[in-house]
């Protein structure tokens, strides 16, 4: 069951919350859970967030987030369990060691659309542009008051979420919400922006420095290519998610209108990401050699070693631009 | 005379309108432009929108765009010459073969502190985020209508100018007038972002990667340092405010609480800048060389070679480092 209300009665009736969000978490999870976990102790309920994991630095400001505990207390068994952002079941970021009875009722507030319904009551929304953005719904439509901690809260998850209102998902709502969010409760979008400022590792700062030396471009200038093969991964070990910004730098150059970033995943299989401007539709270039994706982002997995990839995929794009030029 | 009612008569009074803004254009001057551009044309006046450069093409969306000249028509003379997100006179974006009688007056709208007031008439105000909420201020307070054009042109400008919405600059009531203008223009904050993305010279994203392999940490990773020879800038020639941004990702590996950036000015003249997170001010530390700045951003000049420089540096802030531990 995917409903507002059912899951605003759910939060109404219980007592005992167990609140999580997933492994590696990003402002949009953190934020949800402590806005949420906030709103619920204010009308008296024990609420306990979990997260297996420290919390990252950036984010450690928020009101709460000192509270968040990597297990349950000993033999604490909740009402009902709250996932947020989380995608299916196992992203919860709940630790090994610890089950809840079957019994026991999760909650699914979500914004992703791989979102499976995992929950005895679900508040899936793909359109949503942030898990923070449901979470405003569930307390709006169940009367909680909000505070500057809760608002900051839902800020930073909808701002981070939205990469700062650049990505596609950033809506007309999510900017009006943040906006009334920040009117409210006066808060400083600024002074949010430079504490919650992106962190790296440093391995994903020199891992960059070398893909970066990598960049070429082909077709006269119309194409950027690079890559990053195992050996530099094995240089300097990073999560492959560190590595997904990467491929902006190559469509960042004045010009270009494809970017190609070809990652070799393992010896014979290269996963190749593709972006573009407003000018190509990638998503058929990508079908190609049987990817997809959308018309700004594409991927496709060619199974050669690195230079044979490039060369086919240069290949295909050379005689595209050639057909491109004649038909202008 | 700084002063809304001054410059919104002005515009009343006129019928030949030279509007510009400053060279190596950016959202905030071209938005700011083409929004009171098109304005003006609404009230019947002509307009002639100028500068002696191409626009960068993440602009050439904009309603108007296609309108700039690159120098005015022959024989236009001006009524009135608009200077929009100029700091000073000279800043203007006019051709240098193009001159106008001195009795034109010149209405200056600004947002820089630095701006040295050179109108007759200014409204200059260092508390905008961006010109471009200057302009709306101009024409609500002389009553023109916004259309979606107008809306994405200054929606455009202040977007830019705060970072969206992630500089010191980015104040409650810019995101609330950025919020308005979205909603009701109906704008996609999303896509408007995917156009203007960032462009950058492939010399700027290879320097970067030359740049970023000489980051090291020191002092148990509280300060990241890295580097910018003379011999790298002639291997790869930028302007050197493509280089302004790449001191962030020192300061944004984890863990570190002081980033430095040295550059090589000339042979011996080494620029340090400073960037600092809320733990460290930075201004404090950079005037132990003569420097200043902000808590969180500062500036020093060491007349020395890049290596002893370094060494001086790092070696006061060991000092500093052992000093703060045994306070703690």
């Amino acid at each position: 069951m995917n409903s507002l209300p059912e899951a605003t009665a759910l939060l109404a009736s219980g007592d005992n919350f167990l609140l999580t969000t997933h492994l590696h978490p990003d402002g949009d999870g953190l934020g949800s859970m402590l806005a949420l976990g906030r709103a619920l102790k204010s009308r008296g309920k024990r609420v306990e967030m979990v997260l297996a994991e420290a919390i990252p630095s950036s984010y450690t400001f928020l009101a709460g987030a000192q509270e968040v505990r990597r297990e349950p207390p000993t033999d604490f068994v909740p009402s009902l369990v709250i996932a947020l952002d989380c995608g299916d079941r196992t992203r919860m970021g709940l630790p090994p060691s610890f089950s809840f009875p079957p019994e026991v009722p999760i909650l699914n507030v979500d914004h992703h659309l791989s979102n499976d319904f995992f929950g005895r009551v679900n508040l899936v929304d793909p359109e949503a542009a942030a898990t923070g953005e449901l979470v405003h719904r569930l307390l709006s439509a169940g009367g909680y008051k909000l505070d500057a901690a809760m608002a900051t809260a839902l800020y930073v998850a909808i701002a981070t979420d939205t990469g700062f209102f650049r990505y596609t998902n950033a809506t007309r709502s999510a900017l009006a919400l943040a906006a009334r969010l920040v009117e409210d409760f006066a808060l400083e979008p600024g002074k949010i922006a430079e504490i919650v400022h992106e962190q790296k590792s440093l391995n994903a700062i020199m891992l960059l420095s070398l893909v970066l030396a990598t960049i070429q471009l082909a077709l006269d200038g119309v194409v950027a290519w690079m890559y990053l093969s195992q050996e530099m991964l094995l240089r300097y070990p990073v999560e492959i998610e560190e590595t997904e910004g990467f491929i902006n730098y190559a469509r960042s150059i004045v010009g270009v209108e494809i970017a190609l970033f070809f990652k070799e995943a393992k010896p014979g299989e290269i996963r190749v990401s593709w972006r573009s401007g407003p000018t190509v539709d990638v998503s058929q270039l990508a079908a190609h050699f049987g990817g997809g994706g959308h018309a700004r982002a594409a991927g496709c997995t060619i199974y050669a070693d690195l230079a044979e990839a490039v060369e086919r995929v240069l290949g295909f794009l050379a005689a595209w631009h050639r057909a491109r030029e004649r038909q202008r």
